[in-house]
């Protein structure tokens, strides 16, 4: 990241006019509890405001051959106690093929209007099938078309529409993110990045942004 | 990616609509080659206008021991005729060091205006020192400050504020991200998506989204 972003809410360089700026506009930034308890307001905002920059993270897997990918996820669950996250997907899905050699996914957002940068990684656990019948229960008619029997999503075709949907309950996996390191920085006048780590029961560092 | 996101937009499953709808809201989504022109488009967008989607994309990158990482970068050049993005950070960085064992990284952009998610893979060259004096030049005093020869970013510091960034031209590390293929997804209705290779001249290629 770089102070190219926070040109346009720059103040002063003056230090002390910083730490006045971070108390008036960004008061959460100003503890470690405090930042981490607005990310926490921001993940869950995001699973319920669909305008929410937290509604659709970016989600970084490994393949087998030890290569990055990442694409954008819908925020289906953000659960502050167990600091999981939830996203769904379709069984053919290359972050499926993923996990299933590597688990450990990061979990990246982007949130401007906070400045606010939520790096998470962690253990991805996977369910299918009937443990996840209620969750399929759930998902409105017109968007079941996303879990479907048909080809595998990445198939070559012969043009853009020539493929069918065909909504399949088996077709659905339940992607379950269990946070073990959150990183997050906050492009507030000066930089501010903690790292809150489970094995240190979320307390949190600060660090050098 | 899940069909959440289009409701909005959404007018009719009628398929004849549905391509009508295409043709009207997202001319060049009805095509490979105006598929790929559209994306470059957008990337050139990005390195002119930091309100631009594209400005800020997402660089994933997998660590020494296989893990991935995810993080906001600024979009500094995007060159359509040689396919390379280009980003500017920091030598002591995490994204450097990865950089260094997997020279590999995926880019992943979410534009949500035109519905368009655009996903990067390729290899990233590093240049620094001499090779890059008169990108240091032209990077405006302030901004500097995120090339320091200080403590690596991620240090553990005693508060939040207890860093001192010491602008290094030596700091300075530029990545060219040299992609070797595209991967496209627009969100209209239906879904389209498109793979564009650099092995077979970025003609493209049709797939299930």
């Amino acid at each position: 990241m770089n102070s190219d972003l926070d040109r346009s809410s720059r103040k002063s360089d003056d230090p002390s006019n910083s730490r006045i700026s971070h108390r008036e506009h960004y008061p959460w930034a100003t503890s470690l509890a405090g930042m981490h308890e607005f990310v926490w307001q921001r993940l869950v905002r995001g699973v319920a405001d669909r305008r929410s920059p937290a509604r659709h993270p970016t989600l970084a897997t490994v393949s087998a051959n030890g290569l990055p990918s990442a694409r954008t996820v819908v925020l289906r669950a953000a659960t502050p106690a167990t600091h999981c996250l939830e996203f769904h997907t379709a069984v053919g899905s290359e972050k499926v093929a993923h996990l299933q050699q590597q688990p450990i996914a990061a979990v990246h957002i982007w949130d401007a209007t906070p400045r606010l940068q939520i790096r998470g990684v962690g253990r991805v656990s996977m369910a299918r099938g009937d443990d996840v019948a209620a969750v399929w229960e759930r998902i409105p008619e017109a968007s079941r078309r996303a879990y479907s029997a048909g080809p595998v999503p990445g198939s070559p075709i012969d043009g853009p529409d020539a493929w069918v949907a065909e909504p399949d309950p088996t077709a659905l996996v339940v992607l379950t993110l269990s946070l073990d390191r959150l990183d997050v920085l906050h492009l507030g006048e000066p930089h501010r990045r903690a790292v809150f780590e489970r094995g240190s029961g979320w307390v949190g560092t600060w660090v050098v942004p």
